[in-house]
């Protein structure tokens, strides 16, 4: 059954769920997907905080100070980082603070040591004008019941932040969805072993592992098969407790039938088996046991599209994200692009901001030598089905493969 | 000394050194980056090959074929894929061949399987114009001896796919940095231990983590030290072998000068004490025994900013990176940017296109609570010293967050 892209794409995110949630050090939760919503158990800051070394002190009082009209104060107290004050301030009184120390009960403003001089346990005030505004109020930045960071959100620079900030010290992330992968075909040899005449290296299975891991999701290879029925299913047999299993290979016109054999044997239910789009066709999606199998071309261009167009999104939703749509956006077009499809096309470019607007260059080789152009990539232009051949110029339609 | 940000910049760079290279599993090379030029050993595709199932003939006797006009000739051979030829095609025979297999010595095209009809040791070819370039010629993709990769190169997923083919078992890529990060401040508590009156949590040593990981480093956290020169140093020397050691906390205003005799005490020589940037003046860069060493502000905004700006440059550098600049471009600001300064100043914001251009909002609460703006941001808005308030509509400069 062929389907068109939207139709694949909602097939294979309705044959997936929702990984479990796990707990995990704070300092290993980047990059990871919140499986909680962040709601702050307290103020922040805590208490109100000097933003500076100083006085404590009235503010009303100092207003009018100046280097030769001072404000001579009582110091009544010293209060460093990471302590309490000992003694409220009240009129005619300060008490001498530290950055990220409590302000005393009774000081309205903070003036901050290069505009004032302590000597005999007393300090002259020589500029008092905007002490007010010297306190950080208890709260300011987060108040307690704050939904801080929603669940489903990539921990970020600020979200590590935040959560530390909060005392999250294991944090509720959802796990990691394993992905096993293996390449078919009697012509691959694997990375490390000899290469026979007639053979080529297995290059899908390590792209597919950049691809997953850049999806958040954990590579489990399972090597390479020889086109064999019983040698294919022996194989995914030791995928284990995968969440998912991809193979590349098997899929294309002639072999056609040999992983649709993997699946009859072993009980997979078809649930496409070519999809509209260009490189990419041959994709053979099954379902058993709960576990989504995908079958991709044994050719890499086809193979790194289809993962990326269909596969990746059902990935993210597993790993928990909400937001599993790459960004898209027009950009203009700089070198013509003349090949017609009746399917929609996807070609490797590289995009690039030229004051303010959105360049893009389609790459080179967008055959089985993707891989050179691949190396460039950051996006990918949509050329939709049936588009004529497009001039320099022209205002193009781009999938950007980073966040931007 | 107070230096200008280029001078800082400069001085950081000098002051490091490029790690070593090791052997990495290509499985585990993501985002690493190569020591190494790749260069192809071998031709890709290693032999003349077929992209499709067929049969492989003297293109110049099938031309004119067509169902009412077929050709027929002798099946000599089957080729399926990962085996050699057995014969040699002549004029008046074919090879029945597969997806991936070697074309026979005497073959000039292939015509696809769906375009023929085998019976008794013999084929019609039922359509043969084209057949010419239905083969992948060796060499094609990649000649031997062509530069492939450089050196410096991030392994995305391109450059993986490209490794696995090549047969790069163990690329070299360069060690990645180990940077020790250590919170001082008596008000500082450590996300997993008790909050104390008075204290906040340590949220710089996440926050960096984060960026360090980023980065392509690795970090290696020490935990928090109170205000005490000797509780620093004890601190510090836990250190170890980390190729860089970053603090927070300690370099500000009042508390300023006991980072400075932290470093006195320690032999560190001072290479610049204040940066012309807002948020991120104080940073205490030092240097002994072949290592830097980074005072950061305690303020998670000028510790990030400073991070960002100064030591992931440096960073990236240790880590062998060639391209050690975040893209930058113009974008239009959406709304008015009001605050003004005397050094140049650096705003989190979030960039988005929109119609082909690129827009950008700042983000609110630039002080201590910049770390919910920084969930939120993909950019940096620069704005150069001594502007004037910014109206909504204005083109500004912008350094994109994530590789576009």
């Amino acid at each position: 059954m062929s389907v068109p892209l939207e139709v694949a794409r909602d097939i294979m995110l309705k044959a997936v769920s929702v990984a479990a949630a796990e707990e995990v050090a704070l300092a290993d939760c980047w990059r990871r997907v919140l499986a909680e919503e962040i709601v702050a158990a307290a103020d922040f800051p805590p208490f109100d905080r000097s933003p500076l070394d100083g006085y404590a002190l009235v503010a009303a009082e100092v207003t009018g100070a100046a280097p030769q009209r001072p404000v001579t104060l009582e110091v009544v107290d010293d209060i460093p980082a990471g302590s309490v004050p000992r003694a409220d301030v009240r009129p005619g009184t300060a008490a001498k603070i530290m950055t990220g120390a409590p302000v005393p009960a009774g000081a309205t403003g903070v003036v901050r040591r290069e505009d004032t001089r302590e000597a005999d346990g007393r300090v002259a005030i020589f500029a008092g004008a905007g002490a007010a505004a010297n306190i950080c109020r208890r709260g300011e930045e987060i108040a307690a019941g704050e939904k801080v960071v929603a669940a489903g959100t990539v921990v970020n620079v600020g979200a590590m932040g935040l959560l530390a900030l909060l005392g999250k010290a294991r944090p509720r992330v959802y796990k990691r969805p394993r992905v096993a992968l293996l390449a078919t075909g009697s012509e691959v040899a694997d990375v490390d072993a000899p290469l026979p005449p007639g053979a080529i290296r297995n290059s899908n299975s390590y792209m597919l592992t950049a691809q997953v891991l850049d999806a958040g999701a954990e590579p489990v290879l399972l090597g390479v098969a020889r086109d064999e029925v019983p040698v294919i299913i022996g194989r995914l047999a030791t995928a284990g407790d995968c969440d998912m299993i991809v193979t590349t290979g098997g899929v294309s016109a002639g072999d056609y039938d040999l992983l649709t054999d993997v699946y009859r044997e072993m009980g997979i239910e078809v649930l496409f088996d070519r999809v509209g789009i260009k490189p990419g066709m041959p994709v053979l999606a099954g379902f058993r046991d709960g576990k989504p199998y995908v079958g991709l071309s044994g050719n890499p261009a086809a193979a790194s599209v289809a993962f990326e167009q269909i596969v990746r999104p059902a990935l993210l939703k597993m790993g928990g994200r909400r937001d599993i749509w790459r960004p898209r956006t027009e950009a203009l077009l700089i070198a013509p692009f003349v090949k017609t499809s009746g399917a929609v096309r996807f070609v490797w470019a590289r995009c690039q901001p030229v004051n303010g607007s959105l360049t893009v260059e389609p790459l080179p080789l967008q055959g089985n030598g993707m891989l050179k152009s691949a190396v460039a990539a950051n996006a990918m232009i949509v050329i939709p089905a049936g588009s004529p051949p497009l001039a320099a110029g022209s205002m193009v339609e781009v999938c950007l493969l980073a966040d931007l």
